[in-house]
């Protein structure tokens, strides 16, 4: 068949890209294993109901048939997930008498939308969630919890891969309908809508869409304004609400649900999160704290990291099961720094050490040298020919094998970088801790 | 919204079995790894005319559109891929340019296919594939390698998981088609797809199969049965074969080839490889070596992890990729295993340690243990609530966590299963190590 081409919106990485990946995956695995949250994975398909359930997002998802259903097939009709959100909140729901609630659970998947491919927009992308979910109530401090566990996951991108550093922007549902409604505002939501396009358009414009859109007085839509444009990296912000004069006793409870997150990341993760009281997010099932999270230097990608509280994730009509989550764009996040050679690996291969054929006769003897080296949890491979030495080393080079072993277990061993090559035995000797695995670059 | 009840065919875990198949993906990731294998993952979609191709598949197959796709959508119509073998010819492909050849890659990634579904089969499972792809050529010894690497990882899910042992039965198929040629059977895979029912029908039955429906004489039938009852778990199917007095050229290839399999594993992986003379594969893009794979006491599953050599995976018409490649079932190796209790997880969640909270007001004492835990690879979290000590011990019990903190960084831990409580510093202490992490018990 001809040369195929790439679908738009369904990235592929090469194996050098998945092997950064999986560096990537790795550390958040074991994050989020370190503060208790246990693995899930939920069938890549949900019923078509479940689905377009919100009216808004169902021209995106993708439709999921057999090629050659049957007319009668009363097999509910279904689509692939496009967030990890929609399943776990069936997941809980179908599995609720087998969970410990507070039941925390990360889950790192695939998912899907019909979207018009854009820069930065993905059809099929990797997203990693976390989220703790109670029985009927939750308490507050998992809104503190939640943010900081994904901040520390991101502080070990950061330094140990070269992630560039994050900026963690915190609100809070409470704070926002507080304030409005402490004005005088009866549809909060509607405020809301148009202050989230604070970042887009300007003050200035968010003003008028207050004043036109919704009828507020000129007071009213300068104060909402004012408010959006508070932003703190500690507790400043309180004071700065309190000097707008407006008194409500769900703003109180706002700003004090807010505090309490700005004042534990300052202490735990300082500088990475600020109290940002324009941040709204769109959909509409968060109930409290809010976050966001972009990339510092790379602001325009928008946010990376998002999520927030929501009193009821799920509810079977008898229990609510109220849930705290944040949810990290991995594709989102990798695609722009790999194709921006930000995030290297020192080679594609896992093969630390080529591992030289003399002829095809003694091929034996460079497997058992392998399997020494192997049985030390050193990667290698043999030679796929007993070509002449030279070429066998210019195999590893184009490779980027960085060792190649002659002769047997007692043999010689050649960094083909420096040209040294020394006598080496396969059952004592190690590369340097650095060489041992592919690593990132940075 | 009423309780959810599971899709048929779409498996998914309770945490501690997702943990179980966490430990299986990680020995093979790193089994594969040290074996040089780089890992890659494809898009979940393929162009519906590749996953066609083969036509006795195309039932199968999912069918994936965009819920208000245009009526002018010129997007070519996309599928769930149902294997790794069509998305990696893809990938090789058009990614030859960026690829070192012989190419060596695993995949672990869920498949698709639209079955009826039944015991043992799944319309969504997991596959772990690995294969060698080269340029042009590719060396027979890889026919060697590919299963013992596979036979590694299984060996390793044996012996530190307690995964039974699993059989691979291996055959060739130059052996066969070399033995039926030599017989004067111009039509060597209308027997083999006969002599594929064996272990189904038995002899007798395969007998007369080749007798009515191809229209052998009773002496090539009879050769043929025989040829298919030989194994031996080494060499000596070569004399029994011998026996049978055939001689041809392409069979003497077969022999050798098989002989060398059998031989290399016997050395390596003692009584895990039998060559058996009557193993076929379905599929008909295989040309040399073929491998299946039973887990032994459970022959019922059928093969948990099969393949062979193919010498075409891939043309783009001016080069041809041959391979060989070998795939295991991970879902379908786990799901009957994880039903019948034999791979079970010592606790659902990766805590090792419950902190107990004082009171809401010390909350922050508490996180900072756990901090100083996390800090050492200690798995932990921080009680929900500032219950009663005892509510505290139980609920770490209901999670089968079996440590919980009490007081501060110098304070106490208790074995919740001994009862034994002793002082310990939260920057020193380190629990048993096959407490630290959940571990698979066996």
């Amino acid at each position: 068949m001809p040369r195929p081409k790439p679908i738009s919106g369904f990235p592929e990485f090469l194996p050098g890209d998945r092997l950064v990946e999986q560096r990537v995956l790795s550390i958040l695995r074991d994050t989020f294993e370190l503060h208790g949250f246990a693995p899930i994975e939920t069938r890549a398909v949900e019923p078509m109901e479940q689905l377009t359930r919100k009216g808004e997002i169902d021209k995106e998802v993708y439709v999921v048939r057999r090629l050659h259903a049957a007319a009668d097939d009363t097999v509910d009709e279904l689509g692939l997930h496009f967030d990890l959100t929609v399943p776990f909140a069936r997941y809980v729901l179908e599995n609720a008498g087998h969970l410990a609630f507070p039941f925390r659970r990360y889950q790192i998947q695939k998912v899907w939308r019909g979207e018009r491919p854009q820069e930065g927009r993905y059809r099929e992308f990797l997203q990693a969630d976390i989220d703790i979910v109670g029985q009927d109530t939750l308490p507050d401090h998992f809104d503190v919890e939640a943010p900081l566990v994904m901040l520390e996951a991101l502080e070990r991108l950061h330094t140990e891969l070269g992630v560039p550093p994050v900026r963690m922007r915190v609100n809070n549902r409470k704070l926002s309908e507080g304030f409005y409604r402490g004005l005088g505002i009866d549809d909060p939501d509607g405020v809301l809508q148009r202050v989230d396009k604070y970042d887009k358009i300007g003050p200035d414009a968010v003003r008028g869409l207050l004043v036109d859109g919704m009828g507020l007085d000129a007071g009213q839509a300068d104060a909402c304004v004012r408010l959006a444009g508070i932003s703190s990296p500690d507790d400043s912000f309180i004071g700065d609400v309190r000097a707008l004069g407006v008194r409500n006793d769900l703003l109180d409870e706002g700003l004090e649900g807010l505090a309490r997150v700005v004042r534990a990341a300052a202490a735990q993760v300082p500088g990475r999160l600020v109290a940002d009281l324009r941040i709204a997010r769109g959909l509409d099932y968060y109930t409290g704290t809010v976050y966001e999270t972009e990339l510092v230097g790379h602001e325009r990608l928008g946010s990376v990291s998002s999520g927030g509280r929501y009193d009821s994730l799920a509810s079977d009509g008898r229990t609510t099961f109220p849930g705290v989550g944040i949810s990290l764009g991995v594709t989102r996040l990798l695609v722009p720094l790999m194709a921006a050679g930000q995030l290297r690996i020192s080679r594609p291969v896992p093969s630390a050490v080529l591992v030289a054929v003399d002829a095809e006769e003694t091929r034996d003897v460079a497997m058992q040298v392998a399997a020494a080296l192997r049985a030390r949890g050193i990667p290698c491979e043999v030679a796929p020919r007993a070509d002449k030495f030279g070429k066998q080393i210019k195999y590893a080079d184009r490779r980027g094998i960085p060792f190649v072993w002659f002769g047997g277990t007692p043999g010689e061993v050649k960094d083909i970088r420096s040209g040294d090559q020394v006598g080496a035995d396969a059952s004592e000797w190690m590369p340097p801790a650095s060489d041992l695995r592919p690593s990132v670059l940075h």
